[in-house]
């Protein structure tokens, strides 16, 4: 992996954003800002949604200059198209819309996972000349939906680029520039290295954080267990209020790098259990320290930003 | 479980807090500003350490009134001790002390874990006319040491007391009179429904983090897969930044309540694995929503401190 070199004007004339969630609506916000301050130059930025309220009000508040609840209409002429939707919706998205869209567009997502992802894009754009540029910005929150959209959202945050070898260098300079704009660091990574990176850091803990919040759940129907849950818990188990859907698709697009990265976990988490069997201490503290110095280390890594949320 | 009814004034001569961590400290902390606000009466606030160089620092900041190294000379004439050591601590401490307490003082700790407190207390205070009133604070965090420590820690923070059946009612009343001195909310439990809860909602998460970020970093020496983690693992692996020692002596103590709830959460975690092999994304997608339910119930209940914190 290594941050993005070009430096380039994110400059386009019309903008099509499909899905507008926490990330869709939230790119929509950070884009329009950028173009107030002169960052970018877009002609006009498009929402496409099923509801047509959601759009009338993501309009109204400035979020987008146009809207469509037609995604194959709304795709005719964009040069760039992000497909906001869950990652298992990208495929048939790109089914409807494929045939609409113009040779030299650009088309990126913004999915947790980029295998899937990648394979679906190389199968149904490939001999289009549509270019394609699988993208992941890591800034997701258990919040979702427009609702929670906002235009600070990518600053200083991670997007991982993870264009195909042949990939066109105008297109991911275009992508790299969008998020540019948004105020995101940009970086490039093979696909499976960021599948396998992200099963670890973010699918796994998301896996453990419902589990253990429903096995809890399903011991205590009054859900009282949880009146003496401290700050700790309340972290730990934060992202257990993540979207299902979101998280269906992001476990089964990733299903063996999760798995690999689950059954590393359960082997250790076994050799704990039985050290605590044992009595031995010594052993006790020796993973904990381990850990504690891992976490102290990345949590210098934190941005102000992350801090902050 | 029940709220305590009593609202008694807290007044007492000699307080003695052995151990002024964050927890010690911080109870210090806000029995001087009870005092100065006058919701309190304490004679003299004296706080017990190894280190002398931090009690004078307490003293000189208006921690603590006096201080002393000796933690039998510093009982001798005390109404109210509290033992702020971790858990494993308060056995050879109680040794230490007991022949110099007085008939009549009263003894509690802040301990995480409570059956063997009360065991300790049990075998070491009987006979000796001292009460004992076994306590815990639910406020700590990843945290420690006194440079942590804060007035305002347990302001509607649940204190659990857990005094053992036949205790003095008085002596009961005086330590939850103390912790309603700090603003905190005060609940009486049994100590195996104490340990039992707290196993699962602070004790288990504890480990599975602990757990999580020593695999992740054991499977990187470079620490690089953390430069990709969001928000949500930032949260999720937070209490494994907390003390190892103090954790050590938590699992150590409350093993067999913490070894159930986690075979308990391996057996749930072992069929959510195998829903995921299978594919089947409608078991996945029921154990998402039943847990994001439960989260979003109980986050509900978090105090505003809680959400500051």
């Amino acid at each position: 992996m290594n941050a993005t070199p070009e430096l380039q004007h994110f400059k386009t004339q019309r903008l099509v954003i499909i899905g507008l969630g926490l990330i869709g609506g939230s790119l929509a916000c950070a884009l329009q800002k950028a173009r107030a301050a002169g960052d970018v130059s877009i002609g006009t930025i498009v929402g496409c949604n099923r509801s047509l309220e959601g759009l009338q009000n993501a309009q109204q508040q400035g979020m987008i200059d146009e809207y469509s609840t037609d995604a194959a209409e709304a795709v005719k002429d964009a040069d760039v198209v992000i497909l906001g939707v869950p990652v298992l919706s990208i495929r048939p998205m790109l089914e409807q819309i494929r045939e609409y869209l113009k040779p030299g567009a650009v088309v990126s997502d913004v999915g947790s996972v980029k295998k899937v992802v990648v394979n679906d894009m190389q199968e149904l754009l490939a001999d289009t000349g549509v270019h394609w540029v699988p993208a992941h910005p890591i800034a997701g929150s258990e919040q979702s939906g427009v609702s929670a959209a906002r235009a600070d959202l990518f600053i200083d945050r991670k997007i991982i680029l993870t264009p195909p070898e042949n990939s066109d260098p105008q297109a991911v300079a275009t992508i790299d520039a969008m998020w540019r704009g948004t105020g995101a660091q940009r970086f490039h990574m093979s696909v499976d290295e960021h599948d396998r990176v992200l099963a670890a850091t973010s699918h796994l803990p998301h896996l453990l954080a419902f589990s253990l919040v429903d096995t809890l759940a399903n011991q205590d129907q009054g859900w009282d267990v949880f009146k003496f849950a401290a700050g700790g818990f309340r972290d730990f188990s934060r992202i257990a209020a993540s979207d299902p859907q979101m998280w269906h698709d992001i476990f089964l697009t990733n299903r063996d790098a999760v798995v690999d990265a689950l059954d590393l976990f359960t082997a250790d988490l076994a050799q704990l259990r039985q050290q605590l069997m044992n009595e031995d201490g010594e052993s006790l503290i020796e993973t904990f320290k381990r850990a504690k110095a891992a976490r102290d280390h990345f949590s210098g890594q934190f941005t102000k930003q992350d801090q902050i949320n």
